[in-house]
């Protein structure tokens, strides 16, 4: 137990190193060009110092499950990779959820807001910086997809393969999240939570929790059965882990989550949690939750209204109970999985933080 | 001649099936995720139907000119690339640029507004269309690096350096343009044509002329004699090729070019014309410039008299005249490439096209 959280440390600062030597690197190329660009390599660069780095450390252990030596050079890149591809994923959703704040700090496009008024620049503040960061999210992506494509060759076409499917599957999963915000409203009430449960696989369980573990594996050769149980594992554990942030999105404290309350709501996330609200609700209550989710303006009364409709439906009892579901499907399938008891006591371990957090 | 005319030809169609073929299969895969989301995959599909392919076929001459063999896989795959990654540029561009038009027909994030318009969706209709297209350009640019990576082996690595570089260049590039919109006015008079230089040597001239033919040469395994040949003729046609689509922004024929009569006026671009402008006109006419270019309301007559400056000042005169020295470093550099006859006059012919046009 001690050696593998010792060893899931050193992994995860071998991840770190590598990300600060490559953004050194792209900072002198960038300086190069011009020194006015060096903020976009330094607005990535305070991005990937923070997070959980949960994907990462999946995907180490599928790697090492399935046989890869630890620290390998191969799985620190394909660590690296994915923190880049997420860091990359966060600058545009928070342009897109106009989230303000990210990992405590000011979300990317915020900073060139307050670049473009510190500054006194011209033209219009916001624009400028929803510009810069959809560039800034773009340069992300490529340094991603660079990181990857220097883990070179052996089994690196098969964890190739698994990273194409995971960023086309989560694009298109993003995509369906807003389509549901626009167009959910118009759709039947009674597939709400089947559309729901379809976003957060695509859109979180495959991305965050499935791909990363099959990716560690497949690149270190794993057979097609391990790999099939680490998604039984993985899976569920996903779609298990996104419920809870739909509820903490909700219902959690702002000061654990550093989310401002309210936020999924006036974002309008048309959640499972929302899903069941709307499937259970009475008309009313119902005919509420469709005018006010989305938007804005909504007042503190407005978001506790909607807090208490979500608790009166039963919608958070049902998610939690969908929670405690999903959990047993996961910790099923890792007793089952033919691998190292250290390496599944790791991934135990993950899996019990990720459902049972409250930030 | 004739025989190059056909080869290329026949090139640009493998590319256009290339592309054809792989996003048929993007959207069986999309389709499998939700029918809703095969929209991505269609709004991509058209953009890459459209355009020139002057990346592409200028990767292929350079693959040519250093002994690549005709009609070969990779270099079909590299030029597919490469379509793929300028597609991804133009939506998010577009965002960027707020530009309502792309190709003749609607820009990307337009597409997806008048989606949401026609299905009477709830929420903000642009507030959608810029969000569905951020995911879009975010797939395209990842479907463009899934296919330059399954080139597979050989010189693939010296090509994937040069593709690397060229994502990292161009997007810097389009940062320094934008940052250029807003803080230009608020720098020297005297240095806005070397600002507006660098801004089109990074974003423009190395990414869509120097990169793809040295990328080219690269990939059939070029020496370093002959790639630096290729860079000091590409490198000025590319210059000269965004310098002649400077001026045809502003006095270019809608008709021909696709583009509303100043649009990038009203996009406030700081193109070396405008540079050119700013260091050479009056003070009174200077202020007009500096009040007027990046207003989104500038009138028929304020755009007739910003023309009329840029005419008065001898900035369309000096740019012209950059053209004619770019254009003459460029040929005399084409003229000592070692490179078989036929192929330095398909580059000749291109480079031609590239600076004489009128759309």
């Amino acid at each position: 137990m001690e050696s593998t959280a010792a060893e899931q440390e050193a992994f995860v600062a071998a991840v770190a190193l590598t990300l600060q030597e490559f953004l050194a690197e792209k900072g002198t190329l960038l300086a190069g060009i011009s020194p006015d660009a060096l903020v976009l390599v330094d607005s990535i660069a305070s991005l990937v110092t923070g997070g959980k780095r949960m994907r990462a450390i999946l995907c180490y252990w599928g790697w090492r499950g399935a046989g890869g030596a630890p620290g390998a050079e191969e799985i620190i890149k394909a660590g690296a990779a994915l923190e880049l591809f997420q860091a990359a994923a966060l600058i545009h959703d928070d342009i897109i959820d106009r989230s303000d704040t990210r990992r405590g700090g000011p979300s990317v496009h915020r900073q060139f807001g307050s670049l473009h008024a510190g500054r006194g620049w011209a033209l219009d503040r916001e624009r400028f910086g929803h510009a810069a960061a959809i560039l800034t999210g773009d340069l992300c992506l490529s340094f991603s997809e660079e990181m990857f494509a220097s883990i070179g060759s052996g089994s690196a076409s098969r964890a190739r393969a698994i990273f194409n499917l995971m960023r086309t599957e989560v694009m298109a999963g993003q995509y369906l999240d807003i389509l549901e915000e626009v167009s959910g409203p118009t759709k039947p009430h009674s597939t709400a939570v089947a559309r729901a449960a379809a976003i957060i696989r695509f859109k979180s369980a495959k991305y965050s929790s499935e791909h990363p573990l099959v990716l560690g594996g497949a690149l270190a050769g794993a057979s097609p059965e391990l790999l099939a149980g680490y998604s039984a594992f993985a899976l569920p554990l996903g779609e298990a882990f996104q419920l809870r942030d739909d509820v903490l999105g909700v219902f959690g404290d702002p000061a654990q989550t550093g989310k401002p309350a309210g936020d999924d709501l006036r974002e309008g996330k048309r959640t499972v949690l929302v899903g069941l609200t709307i499937a259970a609700a009475g008309e009313a209550d119902r005919e509420f939750v469709d005018t006010h989710l989305g938007r804005q303006d909504l007042s503190d009364a407005d978001i506790d209204s909607l807090c208490s409709i979500m608790v009166k439906s039963g919608a958070l009892t049902g998610t939690e109970a969908m929670i405690a579901d999903l959990s047993t499907a996961a910790f099923t399938a890792l007793a089952q999985l033919p691998i190292d008891g250290a390496i599944s006591e790791a991934l135990s371990a993950l899996g019990r933080s990720a459902v049972s957090r409250t930030s």
